[in-house]
């Protein structure tokens, strides 16, 4: 059994836990967090502190804070030589402190409800500097995904980067798309089947093959029927770069 | 059982009618088209013909053509007071020759690719001037789809704007995150569960208050780094754009 101490009491913290507290092979021993009121979210079912506490033994110490808390508190865990572990896309291996050994387990996927699935199919992106922590690493990962690959932190840095585009830009574009049906008082739900045929059409075509749409065509009258319909200048923004990006990405292929 | 004529042979043709060649209810009596290779492809399968010739009779004259090519097409449909029916998202319905009966018949969904996938849960939008016209369409939708909406032409072409950024332009990101993958090597089934996640949480929550990432959290030590990892001047300028409407989007909200 891995015996865990977890650091930070967010969305990514709260969804591990409780993935992890179902099952034997892994035991969260504590969780640490500053924030009183989101500690007690776990309180009864493991050891809680803030961190002037002291520090259970565990295998791994897995921060799960934010990208600019993470070197300090790397710098704080007492002791040296413990397996101190971040869960970010962003930020370096080396970025944690030289005291420790260390690694990075990074779940790729978005965590900001409390949606109640597993992660087994989600890839968590693994690194370490030793063989035997990467070892430790993979088999923590296996705990809760069918699909831990190890990603060096130059990877990690794109692949993080190639999921904003996927996921934050693509949800923002749901945003507006919903506020538009709003304007008109559409419900929601009318775009749902052409949202999800967009994204499980992935699995079968690449993006670059399946863009359709005006942009894509060089129609330019309903460009211009749509950017009259647009009211907000910031979705006019947007609609004029990105039917201009569609455009070029096509007008080079020809 | 409803006879229809189908003008066109693009994708949206093509989808239509190998759906409804599955079933008693409609009869496609024949294909109309000017590409004399695509037109091969309903050969055998029904009457087809090339613009010039002779229409059989039909209850509904279905056109599944470019937007531009709409109103010619209603004008030159030899005789009076048939119904004539576009399936466009942005054309209006007193776009089609007023000689005829009109309609509109725009089902929600992208026909880039041919996936065989049935329509069942795809709204179809439908408009009529009559009102046995209406009933005719909602029977036409109803031999596809269980979600036969009648939406008026100001409305759809909302819809079909908010259409525009919940696919074409999620695509986008969708091509744009494949590129980054590409450029490390990447496989582009890392992103899958994630985009998946995003468009299946809609079904819960807003996308309003499902936004996670940098932008959102206002980030900027991560900003400045995933600029500076974008090579491609347009991804420079997307990610800025839409960086910065995120921001405005939760900044406003506080």
């Amino acid at each position: 059994m891995i015996r865990l101490v977890l650091i930070g009491t967010g969305n990514v913290a709260k969804r591990l836990f409780c993935l992890w507290k179902r099952q034997d092979s892994v035991s969260v021993v504590q969780v640490i967090g500053r924030n009183r009121n989101r500690l007690s979210h776990f309180e009864g079912a493991t050891a809680i502190t803030s961190f002037a506490h002291m520090v259970e033994d565990a295998d791994i110490y897995l921060l799960a804070v934010r990208d600019d808390a993470i070197r300090e508190l790397s710098v704080q865990l007492s002791g040296t030589g413990k397996l101190i572990v971040h869960t970010s896309g962003t930020v370096a291996l080396n970025n944690l402190s030289a005291k420790h050994r260390r690694g990075v387990f990074y779940p790729l996927q978005t965590f900001s409800n409390t949606r109640p699935h597993d992660l087994k199919n989600v890839p968590i992106c693994i690194e370490a500097t030793l063989t035997s922590d990467l070892k430790l690493l993979k088999q923590l990962g296996s705990s809760l995904s069918d699909c831990v690959q190890v990603v060096s932190s130059e990877k990690r840095k794109v692949l993080h980067l190639a999921a904003v585009f996927a996921n934050n830009f693509t949800n923002h574009m749901y945003h507006i798309s919903q506020e538009l049906l709003d304007s008109e008082e559409l419900p929601h739900e009318l775009l749902q089947p052409l949202i999800e045929e967009t994204a499980n059409k992935l699995q079968e075509f690449n993006a670059l093959d399946s863009q359709t749409g005006p942009a894509r065509r060089g129609d330019e009258a309903t460009w211009d029927q749509q950017m009259r319909l647009l009211k907000n200048p910031r979705h006019k923004d947007i609609y004029k770069l990105l039917s201009k990006s569609i455009r070029t990405t096509y007008v080079k292929k020809l």
